[in-house]
């Protein structure tokens, strides 16, 4: 089968064979995989992966011990954590210590023709959901935890730091919890996708509003001004909640968070039940956050397109 | 009147004129101050103050406009706040952006023989408590206000990281919240209190709990040391609460709690009725946890054993 593998160095289109499935997996022949940011951070050696890249995908069951799931379309959960710990007692499978995750570590990912998953770790797709929505189903179930997380009443001015990827899917979770979101961005043309939903923006180099105002706000930048802007402007007693991650250290002083008495909420993966309903509820209009579709031959044009600024989810088809 | 004057340069024993009451203050004869850690950062340029520095007192009041006060022994709110913005309205006054704080910001404090304070902020003191406990009512609402902003459960295991006064304060407060309590710290006669207490403890230098271990780890150590280490053990989905400021910048990687989901909870006052209460129930047994009590004649002395490391709380008599 073709795989896009890591070897620590490049990423390379190669030939492996179909992995086997052992122990309760299903295989699963792909159809379409999302290049995510952190499968770029993974070949800057985010880690320290080698293997098949890519962890965002939709597709169909060829081989399981479940016969329901047979040919069905699904998504998957990609932790494969052990069942047995504390944590996978509380359904936080992906904090188990014993876990391995799919693409991302000790595990070859979805940026292939098959991938091997738990099949307990699977999710069927409903049928009113279209197969490229349902790339979806990982980040927006990330951009939803927020709100599993924190309770945000609705009267909470809330700002969204970034118009990239996940700040368009937490920008679309936001908009029915709160009725003062506002969302910051560098890209003119990445706002103006979130004021057609009518969600209200403001290009970072406009961007005016008062220091210490907002009730939540939710770093989704991926950098490390994203973080600076979003400490400045969340108000005493307020939350920020992390989304990104950064590569390396950064000076900072932690004495505000105390100062204010600000709670920092680090928030990462979620749960697919909850994506897939929203996903039928047509939170995404698929055809306004992809940027490209290609096939798996095309890969390198695909990733060229993924790192470019001005691009949003950029989809391989296998 | 006495007071200890800082001018931005150095601590002296001066006189002033005994503070005028207006605007619905009392004025209240000091009986004991205490010395905290931040006034010793005070006079490293915290705040950037100048005047009488003190914010922890006990005193009766003098001159009132509500006669059931006079004559009562008071503790009382460090907080002078407007009332009329949106954190006053929450009973958070203490971020009112228009406050002014006792001997910390634009107000002279209480290591004096008077202080004013707006009546609406003086709490009296119960008959049952000693006056030289009832010093500790700011602090230990510090300490109190962790069990309000986390709901700890009972099967927790909870780490205080650092021994000194605020160490001591949290953890007699949380060993009501959880049977898993551990306190780590420098120094091994502090450490022993706890241990009278029924209170676990462990001198750090033979720390060897697992990592990423604590459900919630509190930082009361006042170095960034502290903070490294509460980082280190507080588990996935776990807390870290921050009680110590730190002056300055420190390299720091936020990337580790978005990764394990953790909330951090920036925290710094809390209420002085809870914190009554508990004096009444004799959570602090002022033999314990007070160093020295000197005559304000001997302020240096008493500065001087308040920077020891091996010292505990230090009074000032007036």
């Amino acid at each position: 089968m073709k795989a896009l593998h890591f070897d620590g160095k490049k990423l390379q289109l190669v030939e492996k064979d179909i992995p086997e499935t052992v122990n309760g997996d299903s295989l699963v022949k792909v159809l379409y995989a999302g290049i995510c940011n952190t499968d770029l951070e993974v070949m800057n050696g985010y880690m320290d992966f080698r293997g098949t890249i890519g962890h965002e995908f939709v597709g169909v069951v060829e081989k399981t011990n479940s016969p329901g799931l047979l040919g069905k379309h699904v998504v998957g959960d990609i932790h494969v954590s052990c069942g047995e710990c504390e944590f996978c007692a509380q359904g936080l499978g992906r904090h188990c210590p014993n876990r391995t995750v799919l693409g991302i570590q000790d595990k070859d990912g979805s940026l292939a023709e098959y991938l091997t998953l738990p099949t307990r770790n699977l999710h069927i797709v409903p049928s009113d959901v279209p197969d490229i929505a349902a790339v979806f189903a990982e980040p927006l179930a990330a951009a939803y935890e927020i709100t599993q997380q924190l309770q945000i009443l609705n009267d909470y001015r809330v700002l969204v730091v970034g118009d990239g990827k996940l700040g368009q899917l937490v920008a679309r979770v936001l908009q029915f919890q709160t009725e003062n979101l506002l969302v910051v961005g560098k890209h003119p043309e990445k706002l103006a996708i979130l004021e057609e939903l009518n969600i209200p923006t403001r290009l970072l180099s406009e961007f005016d509003a008062e220091e210490k105002s907002f009730h939540v706000v939710v770093d989704a930048a991926g950098s490390w001004e994203g973080w600076q802007l979003a400490m400045k402007m969340v108000r005493p007693r307020g939350f920020l909640v992390l989304k990104s991650t950064y590569s390396g250290e950064h000076k900072c002083n932690p004495a505000n968070l105390v100062v204010n008495e600000i709670t920092v909420i680090g928030s990462r993966g979620g749960s697919f039940s909850d994506s897939l309903h929203l996903l039928r509820k047509n939170i995404i209009d698929p055809s306004e956050i992809i940027s490209a579709v290609l096939p798996v031959s095309e890969w390198k044009k695909a990733f060229k397109i993924a790192r470019l600024p001005e691009s949003l989810k950029v989809l391989i088809e296998f």
